[in-house]
């Protein structure tokens, strides 16, 4: 194979209860990259379109996340990528993640599967490194295995995938600012409670036992977040009554999406997840701020070939 | 029914990655328990065996727990409490527990059942309170239930039981020392850096999940704490030395039963067990610490009557 096009889909990150360990993958919403082999020995990026990033490698997280494939196995192959950024840098859904788990799966593809895609999380991580300052994996992971990805282990390593119930809707709202993952860390405190952590790893393993029995009730009300979302919440304009909205429109849980702007949703069946985005548009018609509006599936399989 | 025996087992709280928050049941450790009607309005302890503690009502935690359930139902009836003590108090596995979970049980089957199993919880509670000074549920709720049980709530308290997979066999080690919860729980920091929160969350909703797929290896590798054990284990005589022992000898994971000094090896199947159980011998017959060694499944019902 001499070139590939994939679809790499956009994720949600932390699911209230998770913060770096659990994402989700979402259906609809992605990127399109296409990756050909060159002969030159030399990695480029040659086409960026649908948003205004860096072309050079080193400064390009799927650049920096191919290169550190590449090293693995001591190969000089040389690549040509494009990318068609479809997902908003800056929106809190993965759109780092999407560029470097999205380049690291078609190369992998185009040099006959080297690696596993759960081996792969490791190198798309090095961008995250460079686009946040942070090599975490709960945007790649679930970008590259589809589904629910819960991160066990940063050291060593270790992903696991975990069921995705089927009637799970995820209705994410991004308002038009831009919140930097980089700003976005710095301002969480590297101290917390141990009371606040017992709730957070009461209600996630609450949340992982009810994606095993479909009980979408216990995972609404396991998606609490008393670390991250009281400090991070500031920056999304208005949060609280976009909360109060969602939960009284039915969804099941509402929470950040990754560093944010981004707010999820999450829903039980597609009407309810209309009745929520019903209530944001109503909602949201006479505020200055701009928005966009994505109703998802869960994605059970993560990057595909188109 | 005019009087009950019971059965009321001995568990292992906190289980390394769910400090306050899970717990198991354990098969063929526990007191026994005699509980008759009397006609007297009066809530009486009349004998304990097997351990020096207070026959005063508002001084016992089977009597604390036993006055909260008949305060909800505003009965007067009157109780004649028998407790055989086979959990030495101060062991860590559960012995205040056993007691005060033992008693609500026997009470509502007395009274034809008011509450269901779940419900009783709050009010055995009551007596960790009175033990501990802390109403923590991560022994009573296995101890009710059966199994391993998940708290994912506090406030409000939702407890919920998830699967125990068959092969699990649990090695208790009793170093005959006492260790008070109270005292544990109060070299406890109670603030804990981020990082080691999210390793927890991460150990935690991965153990849960591995319950579900039944992947002993991922259990024991979930089997960690950053957190807790670090400053409870310095209480404990030899537990780096009975920590590598018991995974040398193939364990899938160790650590402190509850606040200690108890350390359990959670291990597959029944020749494991007997390996680590063997190891044990063999390293403590030349040490002055008395022990105890216990080596029981998981048990799936809880409480019950003999």
């Amino acid at each position: 194979m001499e070139e590939i096009k994939i679809f790499a889909p956009a994720t949600v990150a932390n699911l209230s209860c998770g913060f770096d360990v659990l994402g989700c993958c979402l259906q609809n919403v992605g990127d399109e990259m296409l990756l050909k082999k060159n002969d030159l020995n030399q990695l480029r990026i040659t086409k960026i379109t649908g948003a205004d990033l860096p072309m050079e490698i080193h400064k390009n997280v799927a650049g920096v996340a191919v290169l550190a494939l590449l090293d693995r196995l001591g190969s000089k192959q040389g690549f040509d990528i494009e990318i068609d950024k479809k997902i908003r840098s800056g929106s809190g859904i993965g759109s780092s993640a999407a560029s470097s788990a999205g380049a690291v799966y078609a190369v992998n593809k185009l040099l006959d599967d080297p690696f596993t895609n759960n081996e792969l999380i490791e190198f798309a991580m090095q961008g995250e490194l460079l686009a946040s300052g942070n090599a975490h994996a709960d945007n790649v992971a679930p970008a590259l295995l589809g589904g629910f990805s819960l991160v066990r282990s940063y050291d060593p390593l270790e992903i696991l995938g975990l069921p995705a119930p089927s009637e799970i809707r995820m209705v994410v709202l991004h308002p038009m600012i831009e919140i930097k993952t980089r700003d976005s860390r710095s301002i969480i405190k590297q101290n917390v409670t141990l009371a606040s952590a017992i709730a957070q790893w009461g209600n996630l393993g609450a949340f992982v036992s009810a994606l095993y029995t479909n009980d979408y009730k216990l995972m609404g009300r396991s998606l609490h977040d008393a670390i991250v979302e009281p400090v991070r919440s500031i920056l999304i304009p208005y949060f609280d009554e976009l909360k109060k909205l969602a939960l009284d429109n039915g969804a099941l849980g509402f929470g950040i999406s990754g560093s944010g702007p981004s707010v999820f949703a999450m829903c039980q069946g597609d009407s309810a997840a209309e009745e929520v985005k019903a209530g944001y548009l109503n909602f949201l018609q006479d505020k200055e701020v701009g928005f966009e509006l994505h109703v998802s599936e869960i994605n059970k399989t993560g990057i595909r070939i188109l």
